[in-house]
C-alpha cells in the first residue's frame, strides 16, 4: 500500500510500504477515507520533535474496517469508524477513568513499527477500546465526514482545552492561538456555554472561523497589546477561562496576563521545552490554575459525535485545503508556511 | 508599643515603636494575644525575600479589639478576633467570590508602613472586612487559643492545597512538606475525607505530627527514592492528589514524579524562582493539573472555625514551641536551623 513517510526534517514522502495487516487478534484493518495533517506534525517536520528516517506519520483519520482480528467483537468488516489520535485498549484502570491517553496497553499512530494515519489503510491494535463506529449513511456525505473526522483530534483537543479551562455556562473565555485547535476551542466553549469569547488572532481567514465558531471579540494584537487589549474587554482583570493551543513560551506567558486572578488556563498546545513561559510566582500571587494536557479525545468522542451529527457543531471548516495522498508532502509546505490552517488528505 | 523589626537578614530586633492607632475610618486596633512566625517570614530572615530595613515582619495574630474606626460597623472593643495573613475589604469583586487574596484594597501585614502581627497590638485596615470574631470564652482557653491562631494562615493554607489537590472522600492523598503548612495539609486532607494520606518527611517529630493529623503512611525517604516509595504505596501510579507545601525546586520535582496521571498538584509553597522545579512537557503527557497560590484564607476561617471549636480538628500541635515577644529572635534562629516547627509568640 502507500504511505506517508517522514524520511528527515521536510523530507515527507508517499511511498510503498507492506501493506497494514492483522497482527494480534485484537486488531482491526482500516481503510483510510479521510486523514488529515496536525499542527503538532509540522514539529516532525520542522525537526523540533525527533523522528527516526522512515517512520510513518499522521494520527488522524476515518474510515471503513477492512478486516478484523478473532478478539474483536464490536467491530466488523464494513464499519465506518473514526480513530483517536493515539491507541487505548477500553478497559485499563486509565481508561475506565476516562483518560485514555494515559492507557497501559496505548501508543500512538506513526511509531516506529506502526502504521500511520496518512496512509492508505493502518492497523489498528485494541480495535474495540480505539475505534468508535459512525452511522454508515455519512459515508455519503462529504461536508459531515470531513466535520467527524475532527473528532480524532482537533475537536476533542479543543474541548479538553475548554474543559480545563473551567469553561461552563456564562463563562468569559479568551482563547490563545488561531490554528485549528485554538478555533475548535471556540467551538467548545460556545457549545459549553460561554458568553464572551475573546480570540486572538491576526488572520482574518482564521479569525473569520472564530467568528463563526462563537467568538464574540477578536483581538488582532499581539504580546503585551494583545493583554492589555483583552483586560480592556473584561473590565481590568482578564477572563476567567483561557485556552492556551499554541505551546510557546510566549503564548504560554500571554495566556498566564490575560487570565483573571482565580482563574484557570486549559492547555493542550504541546509545550516546547520545559517549564515553557510560566512564572509560578504570578501564577501563585493570583491563583491562577493550569489543567489540561494530551486530550483523551477517545473519551469525548461519543458526546461530540452527537452533537455533529445533529449539526449543532460542525467543525468541518477548520479544513481549508484538501489533498490526494499523492500531494501530502504539499500539504506539509502549505501549513508550514500557514498558506493553509489545516490539511484534509482525501487517499 | 514594641513589636519586631527586621533590619537586615538574619537581623531581627524587637523595639519601640509608634503605637499602632487608628488612621482610616475602617481602621481596628487590636491589641495582640497570639502571635507566631511563619515558614515564609524565614525567606526574609534569610534575605531570600527583599525587606527595606526597618520593615515590621509577621502575619499571623489573633487578639482583641482595643479602638475601632467611625466607619466599622461589625466589631466593637473587647470582641476577639482573628486576622488573616492579608486583609481585604470584604466588597470588591474578588472578596465577593472568595478570592481575598486579590482583594482591590488588600494589602500585607508588615508591607511598608503598616503594622506587623508580631508586637503588641496592630493596626488593622479594613477591619470589617478582614477580621473575624471568635467567641469570647476562647480567650481562657491556652489550647484553643492556640489552635485558632492557626486559621490566620498555616490552617487555611493547608486547606486551600487539599482544595487545589483536588482531596474529597476517598481520595489517596500524598504530601510533600513536612513544615506546618504541610501538617496543616494533612489535617486538612483527613478532614476532606481523604481516605489514604502519604506524608513525606524524615524527621520522626514532624511525622509523629503528620500521623496525629490522619497520615496513614510515612516516607522518610528523599528525592528519586522517595518518588519510588510513594509509587510503590500506590500501585505503582502515584497519588491522585498531591499538596506541594515546599516552593523549592526539587520539592515541586517530586510532587509532579508522585502524582498519579489526571491528578493534581495542590501548590502552597511560594515559589522560589520562575518556572520552578516544573517540567510542563512531563505534566503535559500526563494531564497533571497545578492548582492553588496565595490561600484566601479569609474564605476558609468561618467553616475551619466551627471546626476547630467543636474539636472536630486541632491545628495547635503545629506549634512546638512559645516564646515572649523579647525572644522572637530566638524563634527565628530555632525555626532557621529546624530545632522548632513552628513558633507561639505570646506578646
Amino acid at each position: 500500500m502507500r504511505a506517508t513517510v517522514i524520511h528527515a526534517p521536510h523530507d515527507i514522502r508517499v511511498e510503498e510500504v507492506p501493506d497494514a495487516a492483522i497482527q494480534r487478534p485484537e486488531d482491526a484493518v482500516v481503510r483510510v477515507l479521510r486523514a488529515c495533517i496536525c499542527g503538532s506534525d509540522l514539529w516532525a517536520y520542522r525537526g523540533e520533535a525527533a523522528r527516526q528516517p522512515g517512520q510513518r506519520i499522521g494520527h488522524e483519520f476515518l474510515g471503513i474496517v477492512e478486516e478484523t482480528g478473532s478478539a474483536v467483537s464490536g467491530l466488523k468488516a464494513g464499519d465506518l469508524v473514526v480513530a483517536p489520535f493515539m491507541w487505548s485498549d477500553g478497559t485499563c484502570d486509565f481508561c475506565s477513568e476516562g483518560l485514555y491517553t494515559s492507557c497501559v496497553h496505548g501508543g500512538f499512530w506513526g511509531s516506529v513499527g506502526f502504521d500511520g494515519g496518512q496512509g492508505e489503510a493502518v492497523r489498528v491494535p485494541h480495535a474495540d477500546g480505539t475505534l468508535v463506529k459512525l452511522p454508515a449513511e455519512a459515508v455519503s456525505d462529504d461536508q459531515l465526514l470531513t466535520g467527524l473526522l475532527a473528532l480524532s483530534d482537533v475537536m476533542g483537543t479543543g474541548h479538553h482545552a475548554a474543559l480545563g479551562a473551567g469553561v461552563r455556562k456564562g463563562s468569559t473565555v479568551a482563547v490563545v492561538g488561531d490554528g485549528a485547535v485554538g478555533l475548535c476551542g471556540v467551538l467548545a466553549a460556545k457549545r459549553l456555554g460561554a458568553e464572551r469569547i475573546i480570540a486572538l488572532g491576526r488572520h482574518t481567514a482564521r479569525t473569520d472561523i472564530a467568528k463563526l465558531f462563537g467568538a464574540t471579540d477578536v483581538v488582532a494584537e499581539r504580546g503585551e497589546a494583545a493583554e492589555a487589549a483583552v483586560r480592556e474587554l473584561t473590565g481590568g482583570h482578564g477572563a476567567h477561562a483561557v485556552i492556551e493551543a499554541v505551546g510557546t513560551e510566549q503564548s504560554m506567558r500571554t495566556a498566564v496576563n490575560i487570565t483573571r486572578d482565580g482563574g484557570a488556563i486549559g492547555y493542550v498546545g504541546v509545550p516546547h521545552g520545559s517549564g515553557t513561559g510560566l512564572d509560578l510566582g504570578v501564577m501563585f500571587d493570583r491563583n491562577i490554575a493550569l489543567r489540561g494536557g494530551v486530550a483523551p479525545v477517545r473519551a469525548y468522542i461519543p458526546e461530540l459525535l452527537e452533537d455533529v451529527l445533529s449539526g449543532a457543531i460542525d467543525p468541518a471548516p477548520v479544513f481549508d485545503r484538501a489533498v490526494s495522498l499523492d500531494e501530502v508532502p504539499d500539504g506539509y509546505r502549505a501549513m508550514d508556511d500557514r498558506s493553509a490552517l489545516k490539511v484534509l488528505i482525501k487517499p
